[in-house]
């Protein structure tokens, strides 16, 4: 097949009108994985769209609570090792040698051997950071929130090509696009987004994420992360994304369609 | 707000006509997360919709290429500890004495610490399991493949209320429906109808997977593990799937909607 970065032409049978054609080129969203190390150590394997992967580890560490302020992080590269370099699928993130991190700390990949006098306590601990909730006296007006989806659609270069990738975008109040991202995963899409803010040192604080899918219990945690005081979601949110967000005093927002979108949680904040 | 194990009532604001309605009852997908112990070790966080968690651990130790056989599981039950009990967020998995399993191998949870001489080959290995590729000289009717859609959507109770799970099934290659899950997760619907075939000792050898959503290489292997030669995606497929099924000799078929269908790869099965 052949590949761009982020997507990649393949051969297909279309069945249509009662019969199957002869094999057309088509379009995939580009899946591969990539190994995100730092000091030396793999700590994690996500299958992302390549593009943009220094913004994914940095998005993924800040999100994980690791890492905090932008001069903790010197370096993000991939690997030059010649067959790694020529896959573009590790990445090296050099720290600042003052920089502790607790890499068993990590919510996506516990190996810890507790004992089970704990695990009903352990489990929902074990997959929260600890951010303080948000207090922010920011109001968007609804008639902007609305106008959200149909300027994400339209940056959404891949997926209009491919029908197959998530997005997540960064909006001011007054509706302005900030930065969007695209991945075949809608985590992936959300750290790349924060990772852009981090490496540039641009705060959120005062901005609205938008995601093209759902809105789960993680992609609240990585807005909480990011501090940013409203996200608002094109489809579902689910139970634990709804508590998460009252209790951390984030104004989650969903099925935001045509005229119309469902505010769950503080909605002080729509005015 | 009132739980039942796989939707969850919350009061929201929606907006509509241009103004903000007072609170009502709305249905969310709930959402929790459920631990994986096996022997006691800790061995997996995934966030799920509770209901059919013995299946969901099963279909997950199955499709990490950890355990094979009916035989090699004893037992699967939540937590009796008194809060993990009332969560019941925990699960124990009882292995057979004689079943080794490599915690190590797991591909959601790796934590190897190796050089980064073979960064790149180690990359792509780590994520693979080793199954075989399937023969297979299933044929399924073009029709059959069509019909499925509405069958999947019709089985999706809790979908249809609360818009936030994706679901996955089994049917027979003359469309008949023989187990469906939904859950927040997309891998988890596919490991719950997994599972349920492996702790009823059901082989899917000649049926046909359906996804409500997008087919990614994490699918495509699950479905390898499971030996299932058909596999259909209401959405897209993307580039590692296409490429994975192609050399495993899996059928993918994506965008099935209304009378039309794309054959990604093994269109000689669909007759």
């Amino acid at each position: 097949m052949l590949k761009d970065s982020e997507s990649t032409i393949a051969k297909i049978h279309r069945w249509e009108h009662g019969k199957l054609h002869p094999p057309i080129d088509d379009k995939l969203a580009t899946e591969e994985p990539l190994e995100i190390r730092v000091r030396g150590q793999n700590i994690a394997i996500t299958m992302r769209t390549p593009g943009h992967d220094e913004e994914l580890a940095a998005g993924f560490l800040v999100t994980e609570g690791l890492i905090y302020d932008r001069d903790d992080v010197k370096e993000i590269v991939h690997c030059k090792n010649a067959e790694a370099a020529r896959l573009r699928n590790t990445l090296n993130v050099f720290l600042a040698p003052n920089v502790e991190i607790d890499i068993k700390s990590l919510t996506r990949h516990v190996f810890a051997s507790s004992s089970c006098g704990v695990c009903g306590k352990a489990t929902i601990e074990s997959v929260r950071q600890n951010f303080d909730p948000i207090e922010s006296s920011l109001r968007v007006s609804p008639d902007i929130i609305i106008s959200l989806p149909n300027i994400l659609r339209k940056t959404q270069v891949t997926f209009n090509q491919t029908g197959g990738l998530h997005a997540a975008a960064i909006f001011d109040t007054k509706g302005k696009l900030v930065v969007c991202r695209e991945d075949v995963g809608r985590h992936n899409a959300v750290d790349k987004i924060l990772g852009y803010g981090f490496l540039n040192d641009i705060q959120f604080r005062d901005h609205i994420l938008m995601v093209s899918g759902r809105a789960s219990f993680e992609i609240m945690q990585k807005a909480l992360a990011a501090r940013l005081p409203i996200l608002a979601a094109v489809s579902a949110p689910s139970s634990l994304a709804v508590d998460f967000a009252q209790e951390n005093g984030q104004t989650l927002i969903g099925f935001v369609r045509g005229e119309t979108m469902n505010i769950y949680t503080h909605p002080e904040r729509i005015k």
